[in-house]
């Protein structure tokens, strides 16, 4: 068996800590593993006491007689290293350890944290926690979880795993969905979201996961878990906390994590098929009806039914919020329904079947049987409201209609669930019938439209692929590795050097070597001052384009060295590049950045000094295939803008996304070195006629980090 | 007293329609009338009875001894006309027509619906409906309503009014809230959301307002009933259906009306200062806290504490989505936090107190009473879940915690609201003490979030300005009512008209024509085609810049005529455009263009033939004056532009706001002409230098109309 086997099935359990104290830690454990229907072997450790609520004490883990499957630490931080140093040496292969006092506090927890991970990586452990409230496993009764569990909790196949304890409790007990296990991760420092995750696709001990993640701690590993999950359609939905610039404070804050941008967690997602929430109810939404006992849609198309035109409009507009796809009726499904319905109804989507529904329920059935053949509709919803705040009479006129959609839910042969526009969801007369009858009850307009579009285009995680790295040059690691900063010449002279087309261009010391460069290069010519030292040249009038002649060469030479002079008199000059001047071609933006954890990332967008500006950039994580690098430009504004928008020559779309790879490819070669890499702008010229970068910056990563 | 008030206050009702029949819409009346503590006179009118529900009917209108306050039509909708036609004429000023069979359904309804609003505003009257449930004023014990009532509505402060009947229902029973009056306005072809609201700002019968909005008939009358809802505090939180084109259809098919743009009907809610909510728990969450016995945040920091440092991070987000404003922490307030908690939590907004108040509440309720006393603070939030999955053992102990938050909230110098992030809200346990203690109880994250920043950032409607339309010049009335479409030249000879600075430009008809007219208005020149046949000149080739010399301009009167004669052989030309070229100052872009139901809206953005696409604009209604014309362009794109990004020359802004200004007189002035008018480019010279048209298209009314 595994380590993390063990630490989720565990049939013996040692506790160190041991106490019948009603509020300590241990005590809630012990309770809850008894309670919860365990039948291994508790294995108390106390200094002192003979018994533990029953069951034989001995002081130390050194002093049992056989090797428990894991051992559950309630003691303060300081000790917990030890013994769980102690459990490693005695070949315990799982542990949670339940205390605070770690990373989340301070420098000595942090280094507590460290130590400790240090002893269970070392000898292969699975380890919940530390700073956690333990898991429970409803599948095989354990319940190593120190904080109070309703007795009842109904059981299913929702899998929660969370950073935030409190998270786990909430979304434990929202009596919503039936529970396959939940896990207080804590920091999860050695046993993390893609183990459980991992674990859960294995044992197919669930049908979703609920994620609550403060971070990502090794996202190669999360990216495996995900396309195992896949492979045995686990749906996993994630609610991030730290999205904001508060929030990530917050979360760094409590688990001593730091949190990444938005767009590069959205990227990862999207890649790997985690469909992220949007808060609590997005999550619980998704995980009611991705938990149903219902096949799940084999389509895309949406259809929504129900008896109130403002309420079924109010529906559809969230549903174009969510990004349903609707159904196209079948001309028979119009046919069926013009016929059912009075003459002034319209038989189109969504379907307003009006107040006389609530006389003749059977016209309800048979519109939902007439939808149920239709072969272009993949999930059908009923907008139906009944508030919990009516009587029992005026709940009670809602009951013809919930009888039909429960009678249809019996064979359903396409599925179908309630959408309740109120998250307090239907009264209990009308809910009866419909949990009865296993229909999905969706609770609140945005998160209900949310988990149907995320049941309607389930995600298809790309493929991983492998993109060799190129070749490095050790000249290009040293230059890169230290000294002086490099300008925008010298980052173009690396771009170039790495198979990337440049701007023709050279450095001129004196006027007249930039007039017989000019000559050579051929007019007109862009000059700019070459200057680590003065990133923003335009501004100082360090830039002169469209020189037409030697004279103007000689000249310009002459007055942007003055301009430098008088703007940055302490910027280290090393004279004025002369440039082919590209004015063909639409102006680009291809970037990379850092984006922790998942290291560069790239981004393409429209270029230029302003535009870059206007945004519609679009961000990927590496590693980036040619098809990949297409889909970042569709994703894009620069799509369209390539596509020969209002008169403009279509671009070479194709060269760009060639560019895109090679760019991937250096930044697996340097990741180590490059902080950032802007171009921009980068011309891409019409059809056939590739791409060319006509200004680049690069900061390498030891620019980046303070002097020592 | 007014109609309005007669319908809402009525003493006496007379029932056309009324039956025993356990259906009848009107037993549904009647019923709820008796049972609401009605205490006027019911006048039941009825063929053939001699009594209903044991009260003397008679059998029409005409019949009545006396004037009834008002009188509730529930009959078909044909002979319904009549009797609201008898109605004026026996002058009874309040109607409510329950039926169905209006302009929601054909043609013929339409016109019934036509014919019944004629009748009733010929003779001054009220009416409610048709198409409706009727109204239910708590207050006045009233209930003129045809749906089931709950025997035990909370009465409150909310007041609810709604297109659709379900929403009505729906909203109305939630159990959130306490309720003032229901009102299901139905078609509201003659009394609308507008005059509802008007009663309870001059009633101050409600202190808020929840509308579900269908389309709004008269945007004048609505933008007063609002002004005069904010003189007396009145809160309205709106949420409208047919944001998205399929709501739009499903709400056009509903009531037969027809949606404006959401740009600008988000303009018209944020001028007349209605909160708009993004779904129905948007609604309720407002409602719920704006109807607080609390009285509301005296300014706008949010402060947020809690117990689990995951919900504070997501509640962090959240707020940071909502735009919610945090308080800046006084040094007293931080120091009083440092002193009262363990020295890991940082004092910092969200305040996470750790899971060590379970155990010691008393430091929940201190640190209430230090932020309390932070003058910073306009509004405290409880992040705390205690989700109703709990057992009762579980509930109980959060049981301090709500005991902290009720003490305080017995006093609460600065409002409190606890928020839950799941939208099914706290335990009961956990809610009754805090019900008990007033405090509001926020469910949902992202609703919960958008009441509190609703809280602390209360809408300020912008005064209602006039501006004076420019006088009409008869000759341009003319040529906007008629005859051939205006070319660019023409409208743009229309904006100088009427004092708007263009190009200085003229028609060649003859190469030679082109060099003299280039050689009167300064070299560099544009040339472009004349004809209103050819929208997009510089797709064709029928635009040629930078002509320096007569020779070029002598050979681009050539080749634009050879071009335009070659790609649309059929369109009229006039000759060819010689006009200044201006490349200096930002490219901007000004439009105006209808959106109903509140006429011609005016746009500005980036300009230029590309820049346009990608966004960036604002939209305004009209009137606008001039504070209001710059904030529109601090709120595109534009204000950046013209501040002077990347060493990019200021803009004069206050030119352009100028512009905006006439624009919208002429607006005024040609409202029945102008479809659209377009202006881009729009050069923005620097500073103190004006703006000035590069190119104009006009749209008028008549070109959009077919040929008849």
């Amino acid at each position: 068996m595994t380590a993390l086997r063990r630490l989720m099935q565990a049939r013996s359990v040692a506790v160190v800590g041991a106490s019948e104290r009603p509020d300590a830690p241990s005590g809630f454990v012990i309770r809850n593993l008894l309670g919860g229907g365990f039948t291994g072997r508790l294995l108390p450790i106390n200094p002192t006491a003979t018994t533990i609520y029953g069951h034989p004490a001995v002081p130390k883990l050194a002093d049992l007689t056989a090797t428990p499957d894991v051992v559950v630490i309630a003691i303060p931080a300081a000790p917990a290293v030890g013994v769980v140093a102690d459990a490693a040496a005695l070949g315990i292969k799982a542990a949670v350890v339940l205390g605070s006092g770690f990373a989340e506090t301070d420098a000595a927890g942090a280094a507590r944290q460290h130590a400790l991970a240090g002893h269970a990586r070392a000898a292969g452990m699975a380890l919940c926690g530390p700073n956690c409230l333990g898991l429970y496993n409803l599948r095989d009764n354990l319940a190593l979880f120190s904080s109070r569990l309703a007795p009842d909790m109904p059981r299913g196949d929702v899998a929660i795993v969370s950073h935030s304890g409190a998270g786990a409790i909430t979304l434990a007990n929202t009596g919503r969905f039936g529970l396959s296990a939940i896990i207080s991760a804590g920091n999860a420092v050695v046993t993390d979201v893609a183990d459980y995750l991992g674990y859960f696709a294995a044992t197919g001990s669930a049908r979703v996961v609920a994620l609550m993640l403060e971070q990502i701690g090794d996202p190669d590993a999360f990216a495996r878990a995900m396309h195992a999950a896949h492979a045995v359609g686990l749906v996993v939905v994630a609610l991030r906390s730290g999205r904001s610039a508060r929030g990530a404070a917050a979360t760094a804050a409590h688990t001593g994590a730091l949190a990444g941008s938005n767009d590069a967690f959205a990227a990862f997602f999207r890649r790997h098929g985690v469909l992220e929430a949007a808060d609590m109810d997005g999550v619980i939404e998704t995980c009611v009806l991705a938990s149903s006992r219902q096949s799940p849609p084999r389509r895309p198309g949406l259809a929504a039914l129900g008896v109130s035109g403002g309420g079924l409009a109010h529906a559809a507009d969230l549903a174009d919020a969510a990004g349903v796809t609707w159904a196209t009726l079948a001309d028979a499904t119009t046919t069926g329904l013009a016929a059912l319905l009075p003459s002034y109804v319209r038989p189109t989507m969504p379907l307003d079947m009006t107040g006389i529904v609530f006389g003749e329920p059977k016209r309800y059935r048979a519109a939902l049987d007439l939808l149920a053949a239709d072969p272009g509709i993949g999930q059908i919803v009923a907008v139906q409201d009944a508030p919990v705040g009516l009587d029992a009479d005026g709940a009670a006129e809602y009951a013809g209609i919930a009888d039909a959609i429960a009678a249809y839910a019996t064979t359903a042969p396409t599925p179908i669930a309630l959408l309740s526009l109120l998250s307090s969801g239907p009264h209990p007369q009308v809910r009866a019938p419909l949990a009865a009858a296993g229909v999905p009850i969706l609770q609140g307009g945005t998160p209900g439209m949310a988990a149907l579009a995320n049941a309607l285009n389930p995600p298809t995680p790309a493929p991983i692929v492998a993109i060799p790295a190129l070749a490095s040059q050790p000249d290009w690691v040293r230059r890169l590795s230290g000294g002086p900063k490099l300008t925008e010449r010298e980052a173009k002279a690396f771009l170039a050097a790495h198979g990337i087309r440049i701007t023709r261009e050279a450095l001129a010391t004196t006027a007249d070597g930039a007039a017989r460069l000019a000559d050579t290069i051929g007019y007109p010519v862009v000059m700019k001052i070459e200057s680590a030292d003065i990133p923003h040249k335009t501004e100082i009038g360090g830039v002169h384009l469209g020189i037409a002649t030697a004279a103007a060469a000689r000249a310009a030479h002459t007055a942007i060295l003055a301009a430098a002079r008088h703007h940055a008199p302490n910027a280290r000059v090393g004279g004025v590049v002369v440039q082919e001047m590209v004015s063909r071609g639409t102006e680009a933006l291809v970037g990379l950045s850092r984006h922790a954890p998942f290291g560069l990332a790239l981004t393409v967008g429209p270029g230029g000094v302003l535009v870059e500006w206007f945004g519609g950039h679009a961000l990927d994580l590496l590693p980036l295939d040619a098809p990949a690098a297409d889909r970042l430009i569709g994703a894009s504004k620069l799509g369209n803008l390539l596509s020969g928008l209002r008169g403009q020559p279509a671009g070479d779309r194709p060269a760009l996304a060639a560019l895109l790879v090679r760019l991937a490819r250096i930044a697996h070669t340097y990741a180590d070195q490059i902080a950032a890499l802007d171009l921009n702008p980068v011309a891409v010229l019409p059809h056939a006629q590739g791409v060319c970068v006509l200004d680049a910056l690069l900061i390498r990563t030891c620019d980046t980090e303070p002097h020592s």
